[in-house]
This record gives structure tokens, C-alpha cells and sequence, in this order.
């Protein structure tokens, strides 16, 4: 019998978004995968469900991610070496029987780190048993914590990464909904986009929902560029 | 001391699946408002808290929303008059002093009957004090059932209604993922302009995800017409 691989959305980041399964099946596991990159929050997940679920009986293996990335940002190779250390970690407790868990921060269906793993654990062995545990995302949280809908009815509702090219004027005219995320590199960028199609008084900028040190700035004016943070999200609707 | 409304997100369908602080809030609370519609699935919320949390010392107030409506679909006085009512219920209870919750499917900020209510409520009272706690939304829960990724890296993500006019191929051009949502009713439609932009084998079918009838279908030629569900997804990804 091979373990199963249980992939859990932890949610945004106040531990009491945590479902009910993630917090069953962490309980349950012997392993805990953590992806861990360079930026502050890359343990954040581990420090969530620490709040939540007793993990002093655990194996947990942290494992470096460089949460930033986006396509071709980083050496292809180093990544490779670095994921496949934690491929051959995954399959050695499975192949032993043994359940693990990796923890993604929000839903590990929405820009998470696991789908580059997954490939590579498949290759490995396609009867590898991989559940995935859908979890509340940040982006849902920051239109919870700012009061707003992002979509209802009929409304059309666009996901942006922060590395949008020069099309998003295009996205806000066809959508009634565009959610920004990772904002906080290209913030100035977006400010003078919105004021341009003025759109900038239907903003509003939401840091780290959910967590402690949480932000909702409705003038996206008053944003100051020391504040932003690398989870930060701006909603526009219109 | 007026009480407070929660708006609780209590996930896809799977109990399990609801978070630890709508699960809180649900004990907490003496009054429980569920939105019921005509469509089968009307006291699906409802169905899911009774398995995870014990109702039977609460005040159940069933409020009637025609849950398939779209902008103008629906007389405006009618709704007005349904909605007027669960105003009242709501507000009476709030100014004895009770929390109440109202408990929506998935997430409340993502298609959620709830803001139907939410301006009335504030135009009764700007100072009511409402709490929207996100839930597991039935987007990513597809996703995850179905084994595939919303977005990684800078991945664009498109979310549409079943009632998007003649553009779905413009959107299929511009996102690397486009969500289709409640598409049961236009399903044919899909398929040929799927298979006309050759995207047909890069979608899944999803139906009821997370509930025990859940259905996956990987080749949307195989869905059968008396298959389609009120609360049915298709994933594109390219």
C-alpha cells in the first residue's frame, strides 16, 4: 500500500479559515510539506496551521520555493534541482505507506507552488494518489474584507497577475470585475491606469485579508509605496 | 446593542469542506437565514450545515430567491417584495439585540444571492454591522475535483456567467483559463465554439463538485443532455 499525497489550501491567513478537512487530514498525516521561498511569507502557511492543529508529533519538511517566480524569471536548472529534492522526499514516505500533506497558502488551485511539483511527481509514478483539498483564497478574503462582491447575476469577473502587459485597459472595459493580484511591484503602474479610463474611485487595495496586520485602502491614492506588500490584491468594479 | 449579521461562504456542498469559523459563528448565532430558490438546490446551504453543526435549538428563517436569476430576468416588484421581507426579518432581529447569520453556497462575494440583500439593509440602517466570511468557492472546488489548476505564474483567468453573449472567443483568445459557469442551459453552444476555436479537449466538466452526486467528465461529447446541472462548471485551459 502507498501513501497518499493530500494537497491542502490552508486559506488566506486567519487560521480559522481553515476547513474542516484540511484540519482533519493534517491531524491525521505523518509528514507535513511546507514550500518555503524567499519572500516573508514563506512560511506563512506552516505558521497558520501551527495556530490550528498541533504539529509537535510531525515530520515537517520544509522546501524552498521561490514564491515570485513567474515563467523563465528564474534559472530553470536550479529549480529543478530544488524541486526534485522534494519529489524524492514525496515519493520515499509514499512508497512507504506513509500519508503526507503539502500546505498551500489560499486554494492550491489558484497560483500556488504545488502544480510544479506535480508534474514531476507524476512522471515519476502516474498511480500516485493526489488528493486536492480546495481552500478559501485570498481573493474571495480580500473582497470579504473590503465589503464587496466580485461578481453577480451576470457580471464577468478577470484575474490578473501582476506581470498584466499593456492589455489592461482592454480587461477593465470588457469586465465588470478585475482583480489584481500581487500588485505591490507594478503599483504605481496601476494607479495611472484606473485614473486614465477613470476607473481609480472603484478601486480598492487589500494587503495580507484576513491576517493580523490586514490592510483596505479604498483611496488607492493613499496607498503609500512603503506599505505594499507582497500579498496585496487590488479589486476594481465597476 | 443592535446584533451583528453574518454572511458565512459554507463551501461547494462537502460539510467538511465548511470552515472552522463559519462552523463557530453557526453555533454562536441564534437566528439562521437561508436563501431558497426554486431549483433543486435551493435548500442545498441549509443541507450542508444540519451535517455539521446541530440547528435544532435555532430560529430557521427560509427566505425565497429565484437563485437563476440574471439582471431583468425577473419582475423587479416581485423580488422587491420577497426581498423587503427578509429586510424586515433581518433588521427586527438585529435591533433585539441577536446575531443572526445568513448562509450562502460557496463563497458570499462570488455570485452569492446575499447582495440582493445588502443595499437595502444599508439603506435602513448605514450602520449595521455585517460580516462577510468567505467559504470555499464552487470555482476552485471544481478545479480541484477535477485535478487541474486555475492559474500558476502569470496565468490569466477569465470567470463568465452562463449568459455571455457573442464574445467567448474573443475570451477564449485572451485568457489562458476561462471558468464557465451554470452552463447547463447553454451547453451546446459551448461545445460548438469550443470545438470551433479547437479548445474542446482542453475542458472538463464539472458538476456538483465536492457533493456526493458529483460528476467529472473529461470529454464534454460525452455529457448528456438529461445530465446538465443547475450547478455545473466547465474548465478551459489552454
Amino acid at each position: 500500500m502507498t501513501g497518499r499525497l493530500y494537497v491542502l489550501g490552508v486559506g488566506p491567513g486567519d487560521p480559522e479559515l481553515m476547513t474542516l478537512k484540511s484540519v482533519r487530514i493534517l491531524r491525521q498525516v505523518a509528514t507535513v510539506f511546507v514550500p518555503k521561498g524567499r519572500e516573508e511569507g514563506s512560511s506563512l502557511a506552516l505558521s497558520i496551521v501551527q495556530k490550528a492543529v498541533d504539529l509537535s508529533d510531525k515530520e515537517i519538511i520544509e522546501s524552498y520555493f521561490p514564491m515570485r517566480k513567474t515563467r523563465g524569471s528564474v534559472a530553470q536548472e536550479d529549480l529543478d534541482a530544488q524541486w526534485q529534492d522534494t519529489v524524492k522526499a514525496v515519493m520515499e514516505r509514499l512508497n512507504s505507506g506513509i500519508d503526507v500533506a503539502f500546505i498551500t497558502l489560499g486554494d492550491p488551485t489558484i497560483y500556488s507552488t504545488f502544480f510544479y511539483l506535480h508534474d514531476r511527481l507524476i512522471d515519476l509514478n502516474p498511480d500516485i494518489s493526489i488528493e486536492l483539498v480546495p481552500g478559501v483564497s485570498s481573493i474571495t478574503a480580500a473582497a470579504a474584507r473590503s465589503g464587496t462582491y466580485l461578481g453577480i447575476a451576470d457580471d464577468r469577473v478577470a484575474i490578473l497577475p501582476a506581470n498584466y502587459t499593456g492589455d489592461l485597459r482592454d480587461v477593465l472595459m470588457q469586465f465588470e470585475t478585475v482583480v489584481l493580484m500581487k500588485v505591490s511591484k507594478v503599483f504605481s503602474n496601476i494607479v495611472s491606469t484606473l485614473r486614465d479610463v477613470n476607473l481609480l474611485d472603484k478601486a480598492v487595495y487589500v494587503a495580507r485579508a484576513g491576517m493580523e496586520d490586514e490592510q483596505v485602502v479604498r483611496d488607492l491614492r493613499e496607498v503609500r509605496e512603503e506599505d505594499l506588500n507582497y500579498f496585496s490584491i487590488v479589486i476594481v468594479r465597476k
